[in-house]
């Protein structure tokens, strides 16, 4: 059974699969520039130079946050933080990484978000409270902080932020046990995906939400303690990995040591998927397993669903570079360079003038002229959010000479909205919640297009092994099944709130 | 009766008054770069242009803070606000204000405090609670707010600045009251010194403490309402003065114009005499009376209390150099320019190494040798804080030949601590209130020293008339006579906090 | 005899002097935002800090050139060096002067001028000749330069800068003789007013025009000898004053000592008039007179030329506060702060909008209304130049309140253009090159106006003691009697080059 | 006949080729931070957004360099530039590029070199002459420069840069020719290798030297011209590519519109080979042949040259991903994601302390673990310069757990250093001509090492077909047979110069 669809466009490529997934029917989807990744965070207990070393760390996962940056540390009696709108190398330099004196820290990187006060969201947020200094740091998103928030204001509480980082200081604040069992009381309120460092004068703890939603990994460093979003971040300080935090897990560091606890039972893991399909650097491992190397799969897998002859296979830079050398290698059709990102643009790139679009002036990405003229391409993405970036870049491809475009997706249509961290648009300006794969094909101007199926999904990501449900995967954005209840009487939130 | 000091150093001046004041003795103080202005602050209610409004208003209110600037705009929905770290012009250019679209605006300009988490003090602080938004700029210091706090977070609060302002934000959000009814509940909880302006979506709220002791006046331009801490900031914007706000008084502004309230009965007016003395622009008036005259008049006053026979008269620029005129008219002996300021001086200026200092590099402050080579020179001064730098400016005179240095003080010996929003250094750190005016004359290498009487003060401010008791004035760091209680069980805070 | 003129706005002063001042008539000038200075140089020569003196050096030289600064250093072998836009204290910061190490330096700070080059022209230019490293810093101007420029270019020169100073490194490097001589040579081939600082990989040559026009000086500390555009910048770094520099003179310090040469004969002494009035620093010493006593006399002498009864004198900040109170002292009228400058504005501030200019938003200069209602007010100020801001400074007044404006000016109407350093305006917008006193008294709608006569100026200055003609000054901007030749074929140049 | 060698490391793999090169032996070299690229330039004729199409062209050129960047246009009267240290992006914004208003211009990229007065070297040259405003960009370097430069010197020129371009400048300058005239004899007094754009201010002239052995390609976008270093940046504009530059061509673009000339006879084509190997764009096309593809066809070829058998693929990204793909695809050997280069370091990042370099952390590049631990690896890179880098890479591989490391080399072994545009070592630091490849191989610590051999890299690059002499490029750093003189008597140049 495959996923893809043929369109009248150019040419007679059998309909494979028509898109009936969990009765839906069937999707698309791109990404590029579309979803935002929620944020990263690193932390670290017991090493002299823990602010150097959220530096680097917070650097490898830079790709999860380009907007803002920060690392607060603990000396034992105070806080010394910095926070910063740009890249970790933008908002940190030496004098101020030699400033942040202490031997245990916690750091975030965040993404772009619209708004006016957005240093105020700066993370991590750093509180006083009854007993002293406190500090978060998340990665995820609250569904039910709306609600939470209200009942606290009514109650008189003020909030500074929209970051559902303060929600939780409050409920820990208002808690009337000492610091460990508060947070364990708060974080019970909580429905979510979530990752949070807290640091104290004198404590590091370390949560993951009861389904595990949000990467997070620990690792060790000679006698310290490191944690983060991804795994890269271990390598690049020379960590070694130690193991992924448990749904429901609550590790405690302190004088006294390393504590495993919980905070609540662990419910049916289900990791975020498109941290294997887009997110997380290729160089990662998420659940003992390389990210390079299960896209490659995905990309395998793709040829066996939906194959499609070809001269070429290309990849949409730069998640998709794996997926199109893993089709390349299993349909024995050569990978190309067929299109390229320029590495250099950034936020502070000038945008061409309406004019120069028309002329051709091409921004991040660029069709290779010399490499697709004249051949019949097979364009391997990661997924179709509006459609608007995947016609662009099917087009970018004709304009250059490619007399075939043939779109194949490493994921199932997205048609729902992701209430667990990832920035999703509207579910109305999903096109695979109002199109089948056949319009959403004509739609993006492919010759053909195919999705790679669920069960084709978890297989490459390695999931059938673990015996879990769904491969112990969230599929909610494909599936609509989530994981927690997401409805709280019109106060839920999506998107992601670090 | 006088208050000048003879040392043995040069010369038989006779001692004309030895400190006999409130039984007190002597004293001195220098305040050239050591004593902190605390804030200012500007609203504007119903102007289109209220953040252009406000960044000229906050540019003449620059000198009484350098650190940071922050606007927070209404347009009716939404708050619209910037802050930073930095002057008025360098946190704001063009783009920045064109975007804070609003006809309501509160602005806040702050000094220089320690610690790492700088930014986040700037104001405004905004605030989202049960209501909506809040915003609030403030000049001044709440003497029992580490009290407040600690019961706060008793109760569950937390707090993200160390600002009075956050107190009274949590103190308003949780009183079940309507905001204005909560805002009085919350201000009368205060003791100390502050001027409060307030805004949420839909109003203006201005407020000053019952004894009146930081300075907060309105004005007009058109139909709009201004406010400022300082006059000056009304004549920058074409705004004309209307009145001092009262001590103990709460205004109101919104869809229902302009409403005058109070929130608490006045108690005796007491206006910050350092204002007259040292921080306000000499084109600033107060109470009535202006500055630049006030301190002629000052200098007039010493010439009668503390007269010195010299060749030339010169001030200690830029605060003193009013009263020193005001001694030269009063006595002949001709103003001279025998000190000079660069005025290019600032935060990122490079410190000489020690072995350009000890060859005489001057940093900010030079003598100037023609002038004063071979003369008797008369010094004004506005005060005497630790003694250092009343030692370095009179040893810079002598070294470009001042044969006779005659320090004259236009304010009594500086001997207690600010509670109202001035950053005194301890107490034992005031060389007034640990030596005579003999040891500080011989201290700080003078001829001669005299400080003005609390008598010259009040009748050289013009106090007197008013029939007010003591002239309407604190003159606590004077006389130890506070006008609010200040001791609250080791909670009670001095400085400035905003 | 006198220089005042009445109008008939309102009050019937007689008129005292009705311009015959070298048969040209009457006159008037104001110079706030239309003077622009040239330059400011300064020179070490063997000190271990020369680079961290020059900072210091230059920044008391700030006042002379507020657009560009640079330091460039000899340590024996090479050069190094770093120029840059903006003050000293934003283009140079602790490593970058760190970096330049040598014992023997040049450094310049420039005043803003037009073109989108501007760094280009940025001082010190350094160059590579045949004999090596060279290095010029210039305040002047050179009339001649446009021809030889063109000669040079129809040998085949190509020129990188607009400056002055690459014309004089083309002819040095031409010549075929020694350095020295060389430079002597080319020296004798230029006619203007100029000061110039040159330094080989192991040479500093000093030299000022046949008739002294810009003022320049030397000082030693230690071992080392200084040179600064004024005195201040001797005072700043603890050196002493030794002597001024001689028209025509060339000195030459390299490691056989320190020789005085010349490279042509000195003729008639004319020091630029206005850097008495109006350039030069309060605590600058010119010819061996300070230049607040005397800014003081212009006032004291004005009193006594164009005396006019009134309530208080004020002066037109900054650079008129000391003739003001020269006019105060002479007079008896009480002097007052009736106008104050922001010391905050400058390159980057914010211009108001249209509407709110009409609202009355003032920018740089404020009158104090407390201190000018209903007051006749003498207004000193230093020139008048095109009229509009002595007119925009009378009308402040007015608008504060004051009941007459009397307008005194320290200098004689200016009324031709500058040849030698000064920027100014094409002749035909020097409003008293066109309009009588009278008319400019109207014209800037003063109640009287008067000019200090040049008999008056050089006496203050302290000129007719020298028994040198016209004083020893450069008086052609009001007299049209230029020291030099300054019509070469059309091919001349006025205002600055450096 | 291959060019591998084996080690006693680990593996018994016979030695395929011993390096029999033109006698020359062995050789080795790596390039990751080595070797520099000398700049990248890019001319626009007849376009009203000349300005932005030059910062979108020098945009896709930014690889070529990273150090400054500037643009200068004509607007027929006069000209606009602006030029500063960093990125494109970093030096332009939008009001910059609005301000460049003008329909020709040239612009510049160029790479980091050494000296205190870097930005003074940043091009476009923009020099006044006989006959107007001149501005140059140049690509490459002039061997003959410092025997030309002495010589002007002589007879008296002066220099401000130490860049080529003013020499080139000089000479024009200097002819008595007309302009196009003046250039042609100006360039062929030059021995190099050079790529010119010049502009005045009614022509643009683009030059090539007479071996073209800088890159240099012609566009049109509608009717305007546009010149480049490489095809992708015409790509990027939107802009037909139409030809190569030829040897020894000069074009000239006026009012009179195109003309094709030259100013010498063309000799032997020699491009650079370098420029295929490493420093262009992979979807740049280099004469008809674009460099994604010659990379694969150089993996692929060395995969017949010196096969070794394998677990994975890896290539030293960026550059020579390419390569190891066509390695894969040419052995079956999967390519896989072996190293990883974060994206986001550059020059503000902080370097690690001596300490956590001990620990493992890793700056650029990092091994991924889950890939190569427990694989024998074929890494694939371009070359190796001084040993270092590669050595370095090995040592993540094995440290990350790989078995075996077979390093094989895209390019022959680097002798010899470049004298037309390409910063090099010291032929004493290249490691290859000292040892021979079985040194090298132990050195960097591989299990084998091989080099591509000339006659491959020529295959690959597809000039073999082309019937030229080396298959018309220049090979001179593997066999030391430079197409020009390049020694001038001890005044030859090697490197870069622009």
């Amino acid at each position: 059974m495959s996923y893809e669809i043929k369109t009248g466009n150019k040419q007679e490529n059998p309909i494979l699969w028509t898109g009936d997934f969990y009765n839906e029917g069937t999707g698309s989807g791109d990404i590029f520039d579309t979803l935002k990744e929620e944020c990263g965070v690193f932390g670290v207990f017991g090493h002299p130079e823990a602010a150097s070393m959220s530096y680097y760390g917070l650097h490898a996962l830079q790709h999860r946050g380009e907007e803002s940056a920060g690392i607060c540390v603990a000396d034992g009696r105070d806080f010394h933080y910095h926070r910063g709108m740009g890249l970790v190398k933008e908002v940190f330099d030496k004098d101020r990484i030699a400033s942040l004196v202490g031997n245990m820290s916690i750091g975030h990187v965040r993404y772009s978000t619209s708004g006016d006060s957005r240093l105020a969201n700066a993370q991590p947020l750093v509180f006083k409270y009854r007993d002293g200094d406190l500090a978060i740091a998340t990665n995820g998103n609250i569904v039910n902080e709306p609600l939470i928030r209200k009942q606290l204001e009514q109650s008189g509480s003020i909030f500074q932020t929209t970051s559902d980082t303060e929600v939780l200081a409050h409920l820990i604040a208002r808690s009337q046990k000492e610091f460990v069992e508060a947070t364990k009381d708060a974080l019970q309120q909580l429905v979510g995906g979530f990752a949070f460092l807290l640091m104290t004068n004198d404590k590091l703890i370390v949560a993951s939400d009861t389904h595990g939603l949000r990467p997070l990994v620990m690792g060790r460093v000679g006698e310290a303690y490191v944690f983060a979003s991804e795994s890269c971040a271990l390598e690049v300080i020379g960590a070694q990995f130690v193991r992924d935090i448990e749904p429901g897990e609550l590790l405690v560091l302190d004088q006294n040591g390393f504590r495993e606890d919980r905070f609540a039972e662990p419910q049916r893991k289900a990791l975020c998927a498109m941290e294997y399909i887009y997110f997380a650097r290729p160089d990662s491992d998420l659940n003992g397993s390389n990210l390079h190397a299960a896209r490659k799969r995905m990309g395998s897998r793709m040829a066996l669903e939906a194959f499609v002859d070809a001269d070429i296979v290309t990849g949409v830079p730069d998640s998709s570079i794996s997926a199109a050398i893993g089709y390349a290698e299993q349909t024995g059709i050569p990978y190309e360079l067929g299109l390229i990102k320029n590495k250099y643009t950034g936020r502070t790139f000038i945008q061409p003038s309406q004019e120069l679009r028309e002329q051709g002036v091409k921004m991040k990405l660029s069709a290779v002229r010399r490499v697709v003229e004249g051949q019949r391409v097979v364009m391997i993405d990661d997924s179709i959010v509006r459609g608007t970036t995947s016609r662009r870049i099917v087009n970018l491809l004709r304009e250059a000479g490619a007399t075939e475009v043939h779109v194949r997706i490493t994921s199932p249509p997205f048609k729902n909205p992701c209430f667990y961290g990832i920035d999703t648009p509207d579910r109305r300006e999903l096109i695979a919640s109002y199109k089948t794969v056949e319009e959403i094909c004509h739609e993006i101007n492919a010759d053909s297009l195919a999705f790679l199926t669920p069960a084709g999904l978890i297989q490459a990501i390695g999931g059938y092994n673990s015996g879990d449900y769904k491969g112990g995967l969230c599929l909610s954005c494909f599936d609509n099944d989530y994981p927690t209840q997401v409805d709280f009487g019109g106060e839920e939130k999506d998107g992601c709130s670090c």
